[in-house]
């Protein structure tokens, strides 16, 4: 048989496949993230709960210039990385809803706890100033020393007109 | 000198450091992700951009108990991998926004392009619904085979209450 035979063959199977309903997941197993820079806070000790407070962003120098305009926007998220989760916790696939315990357990995905197969954390704040390679937002409930993988202003696709939470 | 007065001493050190403004980055350089799922649509050639297209989000099987419950939120945020962006486009810090050329260049953390260091999308879909391990979901700009990093549900702290965006 000749290679393209092969080929053609192998697609066609690979149709029959999915014509009964079998998905096939491309073979990407492992990604790299580098962190952009980090989270600076006032003390280490700060509630990081406490949406009131004000938080630095420094990213790396080099990536200084990427935050040109950003002050145009009122809002931004950050997506950081929560480092302080053990991978014993990132196999966990079910909890209490906002850590109620009177509420049943339900799928990681239906809630926004920090342990979760990728332990990727998603806010959005209010950004308050930038100088240079930081941000000072407001709302950030990263501790001090998180690495940030990302920052995306706030923009009118990203509001819900309306929407549904569980009650 | 005993080790725990070496310790003190470094600490005095960094203390002095970061009282003068230097900012002391952790030392993590390499974070591994791994897809928790994939992007499926209808066709490959679907306009990826047309919000009123539905694709569905398959989530490896082992995951699947993870979304119990997603069901009650009207509307989630799915994390991906842009896993179509070369390298060297991950090294660009300025573009135009929106595509738009007769505006000037901005930083990238201005934008929501795709080129960036860490190549994440970020998206507000709504959930149509959910059959085991997948969500349909309505207005994911993502192409076919792209790796699913994360799902969070839309809640009301994702909603900015009022918020500036460049004219």
């Amino acid at each position: 048989m000749r290679p393209t035979q092969i080929q053609e063959r192998v697609k066609l199977f690979l149709r029959k496949l999915q014509a009964i309903g079998v998905i096939l997941m491309p073979n990407v197993n492992k990604i790299e993230v580098e962190p952009i820079g980090f989270v600076k806070r006032t003390s280490r000790d700060e509630d990081v709960k406490d949406r009131r407070l004000i938080s630095r962003v420094v990213l790396k120098n080099e990536l200084a210039d990427g935050l040109d305009g950003v002050e145009e926007f009122s809002h931004v998220f950050i997506i950081f990385w929560l480092h302080k989760i053990s991978d014993y916790e990132k196999t966990v696939l079910k909890v209490h809803p906002k850590g109620r315990v009177e509420l049943p357990p339900v799928g990681i995905f239906a809630t926004r706890a920090p342990n979760r197969p990728n332990t990727i954390g998603l806010t959005l704040v209010e950004l308050v100033k930038r100088e240079e390679n930081s941000l000072f937002v407001k709302g950030l409930d990263a501790f001090d020393g998180t690495p940030i993988l990302d920052i995306k202003p706030y923009d009118s696709w990203d509001a819900a007109a309306s929407f549904d939470v569980p009650k």
